[in-house]
Formats: C-alpha cells, sequence, structure tokens
C-alpha cells in the first residue's frame, strides 16, 4: 500500500463547510404510497404487527436504513427500530405509514447518566420517535443501588413525558434470576411501557423461559419484549406463546414469510 | 424456581423515594494518600504512565471501579477509563492523585446524534472527566457523508472546549484502510486531540499495522490511542514502537508487572 499517496488522495477530498449539524442526506422519497398497500400474499400479519424490524449496526448505511423502512412498510412491521442518530431520516421516510420510529437509549451498555439518557429521548422524540427502547443501568443493580435504578428509569419515562413507549431493556443475559424479576418490578414502578430481555449486543439473547418469567412478573398491564437471537417464525412464535406481545429481529421479512 | 415466592420477597425491598438522580453511594475514601507513594517495584513506571486503565464492562460494579481506581494510582496509570455513570464516582475517588478521569462518549456505536454527544461531554466533564474518548458516525462514513463526519466530532471538540482532551475513536476493524485514513483526517481537521483504534466492543481491537498507519497520516502533532485486545507488555511495546502514545487496556496491571 503507498499510504503517501492514498492519504494525498483522501485528504483533497474533504469538505470543510460549517452548517449545523444535520446530515446533508435527505431522503430520496416518502414511502406513503406504499402505507396503503396490502402486504404480499402469505405473510403473517398478526406476527408482523408485533415486530420491530431492527437495525443497530454500527456501520449501517443510509441506504440499508431506507431498505429497512420500506420493508417495514411493506411487510405491515410495527416499528422500525434504529440508532439515534438515523431517527429523523426514518421518520421522514415513514410519515404518513403506520409504521412507528423506535429507537435506543444508552444502548448498548446502560452506563451512561440518567440526565443523558434523558437529553437522548428528548433529542429521539425531536427527530420523530415515538418509541424509545433504553437500557437500565446494569452496574447500579448489580451494585444493590435499586434506587438509583428506578431513578434512571423515571428520568427516561418523565422526559418521553407520554409521547413516547418506554420499553426497559434489563440483559437478561447479565442477570440472575432474582436480577430478572427485580429488574422488572423497578420498571413497573417507575412507569415504563415495556420491560425488554437484550440488546442483542454480546451477552446471549431472549430465551422462552425469560420471557415467561417477565410475564409473570409484571402481569397483564405492561409490555413484554422480545429480543436477540430470534431469527425464524418458530422462535418469534414460541416468544409470543410464553408472553411476549413485541419481537425485536433483524430477520422481520423471513419471520413473516417463512412458510409454515 | 418458586417464582411467586421470589417475585413476592423481592418486591418488598424496592425503596421508593424520589430525591434528585445521583446514586446514594458515597466513596468509602479518597485514594489521596497514595498518591504520593512510589510504584510497587519493577513496574515498568513509562509505559504505566502512557495505560488508561480501563473497564467498561456493562455490569461493572462500584467495588469494581473502585478497586481500578486504586490500582491506576497505586501503579501510575494516566487514567482510569470508566463508562459515564462512574465519572463522578471515580473523580471523587481520585481527587488529589495524578490520574485523570477518561470516559466514553456515543459508545460504543457512535450512531448517536452529534447534539446527544456534546451533552454527554459537558456532562462528563460536569462530573469530573478531563479526557473524552468518542466513537465517530461510522454509518455517516460508510455512506459518505464526510462533513457530517466531521461536524459530529466538531460538536464534541466544541463541548470539550479545552476542558477535556478528546480522542476520536474510528474503530478500524469495521473500515477499509482507506476510510482509516479518511477518519484520521477528518479527526485531525476537527480539531481532536487523538485519535484511537478501538471500542474493543466487538469488532477486533488494535493491531501495529493500523497504529502505524494511523501515526503516519496524523503526523506528531496528534496523539495515536492503541486500544482491544493489548493483554501482554510484548504486545503494549509492539504499539508504542509503532507509533502509539497511549493504550488503553484492561490488563494494565499485568502489563506493567509482567517480567521482561
Amino acid at each position: 500500500m503507498d499510504i503517501d499517496r492514498l492519504i494525498k488522495k483522501v485528504s483533497g477530498e474533504i469538505c470543510c463547510t460549517r452548517e449545523g449539524y444535520t446530515c446533508n442526506r435527505r431522503c430520496a422519497r416518502a414511502i406513503e404510497a406504499k402505507a396503503v398497500q396490502c402486504p404480499p400474499e402469505g405473510v403473517d400479519t398478526e406476527l408482523a404487527a408485533m415486530i420491530d424490524h431492527t437495525l443497530l449496526k454500527p456501520d449501517a448505511t443510509y441506504d440499508q436504513i431506507e431498505t429497512l423502512c420500506e420493508e417495514a412498510v411493506t411487510y405491515g412491521f410495527a416499528s422500525v427500530c434504529v440508532n439515534p442518530g438515523y431517527c429523523k431520516f426514518a421518520y421522514e421516510l415513514l410519515k404518513g405509514s403506520c409504521v412507528a420510529v423506535c429507537t435506543v437509549i444508552g444502548f448498548p451498555l446502560g452506563s451512561t447518566t440518567a440526565m443523558a439518557k434523558a437529553f437522548e429521548v428528548r433529542d429521539a422524540i425531536a427527530n420523530g420517535a415515538s418509541e424509545v427502547d433504553m437500557v437500565m443501568n446494569i452496574g447500579a443493580l448489580k451494585s444493590g443501588e435499586y434506587e438509583y435504578v428506578m431513578r434512571d428509569m423515571e428520568s427516561v419515562v418523565d422526559a418521553a413525558a407520554g409521547q413516547a413507549l418506554v420499553k426497559v431493556i434489563i440483559e437478561t443475559g447479565l442477570l440472575t434470576n432474582e436480577e430478572k424479576i427485580r429488574a422488572c418490578l423497578i420498571a413497573k414502578r417507575a412507569g415504563a411501557d415495556f420491560v425488554k430481555t437484550s440488546t442483542g449486543f454480546g451477552h446471549g439473547g431472549a430465551t422462552v423461559e425469560d420471557v415467561a418469567l417477565m410475564r409473570k412478573t409484571v402481569g397483564s398491564s405492561m409490555g413484554v419484549k422480545a429480543s436477540g437471537g430470534i431469527r425464524d417464525v418458530a422462535a418469534a412464535r414460541s416468544m409470543v406463546a410464553a408472553g411476549a406481545n413485541r419481537i425485536g429481529a433483524s430477520a422481520g421479512v423471513k419471520i413473516v414469510t417463512e412458510k409454515k
């Protein structure tokens, strides 16, 4: 590799204007027209309506997010779940459709401050998000700081101010059963709308046992979202049977079009 | 497992006061006294002074962070690198020592908004951080949105306002060589103090080749931090030989006490 030449080439291409912080990328088009189309034949529409169609990889591009949004409209998914930096772009694409924009807060470690999480929520809502999946402060729970864990969740619930559904990711793969129950009860008391199993980033995914335990713990007045490693229709249905009413998956299209 | 009994037990233990959002945990003691102690015999003090002693696991507890801070003082590390939620705690412990508090911004995905990253920086500085390691917007770089990538970095540099060193994590494991060079040049133009190889979260770590490329690209006026997978003294020294002047590692104690 001729590094000097490469540096020179790349260097000349950087533009240096300084107007605002919004990405210049414009949505090629809104997908409104598709909002009233029927989904392709054979699609499990009931299951589709429970799926958060998810793309959270750090190197996801605008083109990939656009495809995600188109698929969500085509198949009738509940939402697209994208990183905060893509909320505005997804919102513009999905305007007029029935698909919500869902984003993630304090993700995937959950170890930012309560104030930062609250800011992220307000920022996300301003950018069009109507659902926020926050990661609880796992280290604080492990340290026995339950009041802090609750205040951290409350700061997100307060910031959402009824304008966005709040789902609390407890990251089951890092918790004992007692900790899972405790986290769910705290989330319920903090006023969250859903508890959610996993971030899908390196600490295991949803299990039928965890979903059943979470449903049993929170009762019928909260949602339970199963996420992480759900890659086929059998897995998705077993989660629903165990008590999940929302599924987070990047394999949504495969799941709802699979032959039974 | 008797779920009902467990739910009942755990439920009764949650306290529900609502005063502020700060963790109740108080620092057992500051570690000031140790600040003037000499490090144990045989420690490579020159290498130690280059190490950011790192613990970023989502389930890290207060006790583990306290140990991290004690070790940093004992061995003379440059900083402790902790998640934002632990900045204040680490700052209180390290007051009066020579060890800086370093934290991470938009970590580890880099896909939050420029505004959220800027807020996180101000919040971290208010909590005692004097070094911030931000993850650049990788998806925007992959999409060719170089101006946005620069503005995202500038928002962090502006928020740091000279009160904190800014290191830009480019996540080499996800980039081509051309993208690595481009990211380094953008970081330099945005006014960052360091470029840094990796988050250490799932996308590979530092390599000698990448560190050499980054050093060659940014020249001598910026820092280069090698991080991710550096677990022994041989690896640390090869990074320094390739041009790194800061090392991020969770194995700092092992690295500086290893027999040569």
